[in-house]
């Protein structure tokens, strides 16, 4: 039986973490940052993003939502025909809450 | 191996619904609400979510994520101090978007 979809979040490990830098990411392919992330009690992580580093430093200061696995954090995005959306809790919460 | 959250997050299957109308849960234990979701390709879903109906209704128009399970429908959401946050995406996107 396949989990429903509130059990399978729980074991997505899904938190808000808010940007504190954005930088190149050197070496990857094509637009890439990587991002610096205050994931409050989870402590600080860094996950790439591919858009350019004007678009990501325009990030820096806001609240976004990251999947964390056991070895690197990916940050929730829609990949649109308008370019890269990300998504952001719809009032200031604390870092590090997590998203179910 | 434990997957990486990228690939944990497609098999989720996370997409962008917009909520059509938010309605009394009867019979639920608790404040909660039904909400109708249009989620473009996807079709029309439902979902619970656990605010008062005021505060539902004050979402009818708006874009949040859902995460798709073979029976039901969840709205992602954080549960902080101040009550339920929902997510939303920073701009509009179309309904149905994948978000990965």
């Amino acid at each position: 039986m396949e989990p429903e979809p509130a059990q399978r979040l729980q074991e997505l490990d899904l938190v808000v973490g808010r940007v504190t830098a954005a930088d190149a990411h050197r070496g990857a392919r094509g637009p890439s940052v990587l991002l610096d992330l205050d994931l409050g009690p989870r402590g600080p992580a860094q996950a790439p993003l591919p858009v350019q580093l004007d678009d990501a430093q325009a990030l820096v200061g806001s609240q976004v939502v990251c999947a964390i696995g056991a070895d690197d954090v990916a940050v929730l995005a829609v990949r649109s025909h308008a370019g890269v959306v990300l998504v952001h809790p719809a009032r200031a919460v604390e870092d590090g809450s997590p998203v179910a």
